[in-house]
């Protein structure tokens, strides 16, 4: 399946979605569409993806492409109105829409009959499903070892730490699962439990859920966690992924510099206190201990510098640790095994 | 306005949205339906809340009433079909019918048929509002003093300590508002946020519109919590209130003998563990102090028992403690002024 994927503004920083698709979905991206960047290739601004050319609009976009991938996900995840006339664009060539925004494609009117009028289709992935119920607390039960991460905000590396154990798991010929609970994994993975869009009371029940299934059939379940137990607006989602995942083991995700939460007045508490902070709050629920943690290093220039940041970050939280990305995650996903 | 309620196998001890519309709500109260004590009168069970006859269904009501309440609250908030034939009922009699399920009454088609051709209405008051967002950290900058009820579980008595201390303030010249979060705080106030059916990526979000409000008109608020961070599906809920309405100060509700999360193999943590518990999560957004507990002491027959659990109570959380039904929030209250 080829794709153009939309990220005005926005790319590569805070456009996690088409970054997570870039590195890690089985699409072949023809375009991102940034109007900041436009002229400009995916290669100028980060390693270890596929390559793609950046563009300002759908219709610069020359080659045809099966969807359009929403690759941002603002505070609130609203729809911007300057994206409009790009997935108005999309549809008229017949592509498919998919997004992971709290507003859905396929409530909009305009959209709806674009779809309708061109036999496309708007996926809106964030769109939890209808049979949700509240947890029975039964995920620390499963026999399967679940590893979930936590971090110290949102956007630090949780999507990502989670899929590079995934992978380094499997290729050491471990039965491993992934569950997804964001809409960049559930994109990647085309399935998981949107949990962020869940009524509140079902958020860990949706969760149990896809870790019971999971561990059904691996012997290894790897549970992208969300957001931060320190975030003033989504803490609670985090809570529940938590509890409703009653891990055996918790990986804790960071990004080097990041002091404050990320669009809000609150100071990150010192990493240091973290893995207490989450092992005293998951204990009621499960016996889970930080095994390790990531460290997002990719503001940082020099390798050796990365080096040096991950060495302070293990011993901050007495853990191994590494930046998947750069460095590979072996070194956390030996304290898993 | 003059009302049954619904309670069918649950009263007293697990009907605590009866027993709170018995004991604050500004409605007459005209019969209880509960096929299990049916015959008996509520004085039978409970003290210090008007009296009602107990009965089997509402055919068995003979006074005319304006409204037929749901007040029973099940694991889940499902509709139990058991209670299809009060309801067909009360709507056939022209009675309106409100619940706070998570399914709602509105839509099912033989209610929502039956209330148009009868002229009545179907209140679902857990259906949260439309225009919802995401939180922005800023409940700590109101001017209010703000009092927010956390627990050891569900259903020890936050509401019923949130409404006696909102209650008692107001008695001795407070300027005092009330923040219900609940379905029960929500039938007595006629106003709230049910943020447990909320989305959760908005649950703090909704909480913290609602204690702004306040904020903006009273000197003090007091908000109804919800559940414990210890309980394995609700925790989420209990944390977007927390950080939702960052509290100046906490008031901890227990009830005497509890030991378990209420239906779940969960073992509570000693009642010592939990003010830190609670004033960690809330440490990075907001300074929040628990300065008091609320003892639900209803299984204790003598009241120089309750006084020494209370008592015990006071000491395991180093700070004063009653129970607001037997002895008052005053003890409490003062702790806040």
């Amino acid at each position: 399946m080829r794709v153009a994927l939309l990220a005005h503004g926005q790319f590569p920083d805070r456009a996690k979605t088409a970054v997570g698709v870039l590195r890690y979905a089985d699409y072949d991206v023809a375009a991102v569409l940034d109007r900041d960047t436009a002229g400009t290739q995916v290669a100028d601004h980060i390693t270890g993806t596929q390559d793609a050319p950046i563009v300002a609009s759908m219709a610069a976009v020359d080659a045809a492409v099966d969807a359009l991938i929403i690759g941002i996900a603002p505070i609130g995840g609203g729809f911007d109105p300057s994206w409009r006339p790009d997935v108005r664009a999309a549809l008229e060539r017949g592509a498919d829409v998919s997004a992971g925004l709290h507003a859905f494609l396929a409530d909009d009117e305009e959209f709806a009959s674009l779809a309708a009028e061109h036999g496309c289709e708007l996926h809106d992935i964030r769109r939890p499903p209808d049979d949700l119920g509240v947890a029975d607390g039964t995920a620390r039960d499963v026999d399967a070892t679940v590893v979930t991460t936590v971090g110290t905000d949102c956007s630090v590396g949780k999507m990502t730490a989670t899929r590079e154990l995934y992978a380094a798991a499997r290729d050491v010929g471990l039965d491993a699962g992934f569950v997804a609970t964001g809409q960049t994994g559930i994109l990647i993975e085309s399935d998981g439990v949107p949990v962020d869009r869940v009524v509140a009371d079902f958020a860990a029940g949706a969760v149990e859920d896809a870790v019971t299934a999971a561990a059904a059939n691996h012997d290894y379940v790897f549970v992208e966690g969300q957001a931060s137990i320190v975030h003033p607006a989504y803490s609670g989602v985090t809570t529940s992924v938590l509890h409703g995942s009653a891990p055996d083991h918790l990986v804790l995700c960071h990004e080097a510099g990041r002091g404050s939460v990320h669009g809000y007045d609150t100071t990150l508490p010192p990493i240091e206190s973290f893995p207490a902070r989450y092992e005293r709050l998951a204990a009621p629920v499960s016996d889970s201990d930080v095994v390790g943690g990531m460290l997002n290093t990719r503001h940082i220039d020099a390798d050796a510098d990365a080096h040096d940041a991950v060495a302070d970050y293990a011993t901050a939280i007495d853990a191994p640790a590494t930046d998947p990305v750069r460095f590979g995650p072996d070194a956390v996903l030996e304290a898993i095994r």
